[in-house]
């Protein structure tokens, strides 16, 4: 769960004259592609976020971002978040996050405008930012499919069991959690996301527990004033000392005329139990019991060992 | 006071596609109540309402809401608030609350609409129902008529006078206190007459306070966006170890080119005061002055009385 | 920085059917100045503000306000605030605030509107005020011309230099941060601007800082819904126990076809360093490195040695 405190931008790097805001992930980018039309930046997708350590009450935030790439329909930029403990000046890296945005018309939000190219410094930057943007690309395209399950409560569940913890939450969109536009904020949405999983972890495990990382965060579509939402979250994984729980965002547009619930955006997040002392517990083990959930544990189970070889390939580097 | 934490609806009842978010007694319904014109349901009563256990931080709050009586112009909804201690699993009931809400047309929101009838289970509901309806009806316009009073401040009252406690404080609605439609949320009255409520219990016992209960809060008249509002809290009665407050809200349409003043609710809390073990403690007995405050006194013991009977009836059903 | 908790005004004055809601120093005032054309009051000043006593959680507010002087465009209200510990009844003044407003036409609100002239109950009060007036409108002019200047981030600085506690902030301008007429209000400017001094001053003297006093806030230009704004501070003198930081406030309007900078607000803090049992500690002292922060510096002096005069003229008054 989110322990945002402060914001303060003491370096901010403008680049293009764009400004991105940014308050832990929840980062905000507004900016004009070209003088002719205006357009509202929509958030798209938020990359693997891991929270590298936590933000206290009353150390000062330093979010600072950049546009890395640009494609025809959508920037990608790059978040670093710092905290600084201002009465003793340590300074940590807090997260490191990549956001795509896509530029939408302000005079009809379905039109998606054209982005104008960054200016690269190296050559390599360019290509390296194709391969990030077709990677993402086909991530996204993946998990539409996989969009059509709900979750829904079940009487009188077993403990460890993914019913046990599994838990829902509705949210009705008001006006202090949209943009000026009308549409609801990427980090509102993130928040809730965050809060449920939060609400599953400890009920799995009954101690406290902290958000280690987000899987890649997919906004499938816009969530406007007024909407309903319903955050829910599941168990699909745990190995001895984490949890994956999947999130699923579901909106629903009760005051037009032919309300149809979506699918808005879904995640993965892995949560770890901690002590008292803030360290790590072992953690119950995940019962799955019918087939859908045994193969969402060991489709967890890949992510995570997965990511496992990749952060061991990172602390080994191969010849 | 309140001290509502954290909204979780683990098992949403959804009755008929309409859906009512709810924290704590602020409890919000929008329903079309056909797919012809689009409407905004207005809180127009919160019927008595007992605080059972109080919400703690951390905890998480399962709401469910049913709607169980529909009049032609009104709707009768019963929503049930539990908390959930997550780490130990223990479930309390809080409250109950029965709202009624009435349906206005968003093309002209001085025009009430029809409601569809629900369909009830058993035949006795809907009598039942209707009973409730004619009751409420009738408290209705009763509360309507004692409404002329305005509270005026006393120079240097004496302790455990009405006077000595009395207060008020003045809001600007402003855009954040509003729904979508830019009235203000029955939720941010009623929290503002409980700040109020509260003030007034403390100023009269000087030590820590909690509702105990709120009479009916009747809603006489919309407030909208940028009018000022002013809630006035004087205590009616006390017995051995209770207080009873009333606390009016009068509203001030400002920006109009006539602005006249009206009485928008109004209603009575219960208060006990409590020590640091969280017993209830005697409260100082109230030294009514003038003759509308011994009028009051009465009423207020009239009152006390009733409930006091009404609990003893239920505790031992006579035969 | 602010400590505000509970807004309440228990015998709030009412002149003219005026109304100011006040909450601190972010005092907000609307009234009609003839009931043929709507206005919004906006903030143009804040005259020099001491922070008396610091207000605790779970104390009351009152804030109360009059006019007190009306030039042909522009209306004076000073503003009283005290605190009232309702457990012990011990009231404390906190602060008393001077606030200018101009009311602009709700149709264009670039033109300003005519103020219907207050009338006064002593002759002398409207020669009295007509000199406040000219004061304040000579010291609006001389801060304008000041304004050109923006703090430069600097590599490495050394401690208890200019450039070792410089602090910016970034703000995206939400809708809950502006009136109900698209606006930022004048008190979430106010609060980021104490938000930036507390840095500021936290960063040079290590240790537990209060705001002492707030110099003229100027107003210069309104900044409306979407605009980023930047607020700055930096530190210009430091006495034995007190520390004075200048805080600029520029304003973007990023959404325009046409966006320029613009600086919109600006003023001087002055904090003090308390030691744990809230005794004044000495501080640091500022070390200014280039010809400008040394011209900031003896004119940050001239500042303190004239508050100090004064305050001792006032002490013992000259016969």
């Amino acid at each position: 769960m989110n322990r945002i405190t402060y914001t303060v931008a003491k370096k901010p790097r403008q680049f293009w004259g764009c400004i991105s805001g940014a308050g832990g992930p929840q980062a905000r980018l507004t900016r004009p592609p070209s003088l002719q039309e205006r357009c509202v930046a929509a958030l798209a997708r938020v990359e693997r976020t891991d929270f590298l350590s936590p933000l206290c009450i009353g150390e000062v935030v330093h979010a600072s971002a950049e546009i890395t790439y640009t494609s025809k329909h959508s920037v990608e930029v790059q978040v670093n978040v710092t905290s600084e403990n201002i009465l003793t000046g340590v300074t940590k890296l807090t997260n490191k996050a990549t956001l795509w945005y896509v530029p939408l018309s302000l005079e009809d939000v379905d039109r998606v405008l054209e982005v104008p190219p960054v200016v690269y410094s190296r050559q390599e930057q360019e290509q390296e930012g194709r391969k990030r943007y077709e990677a993402q690309k086909l991530e996204r395209m993946e998990t539409k499919w996989r969009n059509g399950d709900i979750v829904q409560p079940v009487l009188n569940p077993e403990p460890n069991t993914v019913s046990y913890s599994q838990s829902s939450l509705i949210h009705l969109v008001g006006p202090s959690d949209c943009t000026l536009h009308g549409f609801v904020h990427g980090g509102v949405t993130m928040k809730l996301m965050d809060d449920v999983a939060g609400i599953v972890a400890t009920r799995h495990c009954k101690t406290n527990v902290v958000t280690a990382s987000v899987d890649a965060i997919n906004f499938h579509d816009k969530i406007k004033k007024g909407f309903i939402i319903t955050i829910s979250g599941r168990m699909t994984f745990t190995s001895n000392k984490s949890m994956e729980i999947e999130v699923l965002v579901d909106a629903n547009p009760v005051l037009t005329n032919t309300p149809k619930r979506y699918r808005a955006a879904s995640a993965f997040f892995t949560y770890v139990s901690l002590s008292q002392e803030g360290r790590s517990l072992p953690v119950p083990q995940l019962v799955p019991e019918t087939e859908d959930e045994k193969k969402r544990f060991e489709e967890g189970k890949g992510r995570y060992l997965q990511m496992k070889a990749k952060r061991q390939g990172k602390a080994e580097p191969q010849p």
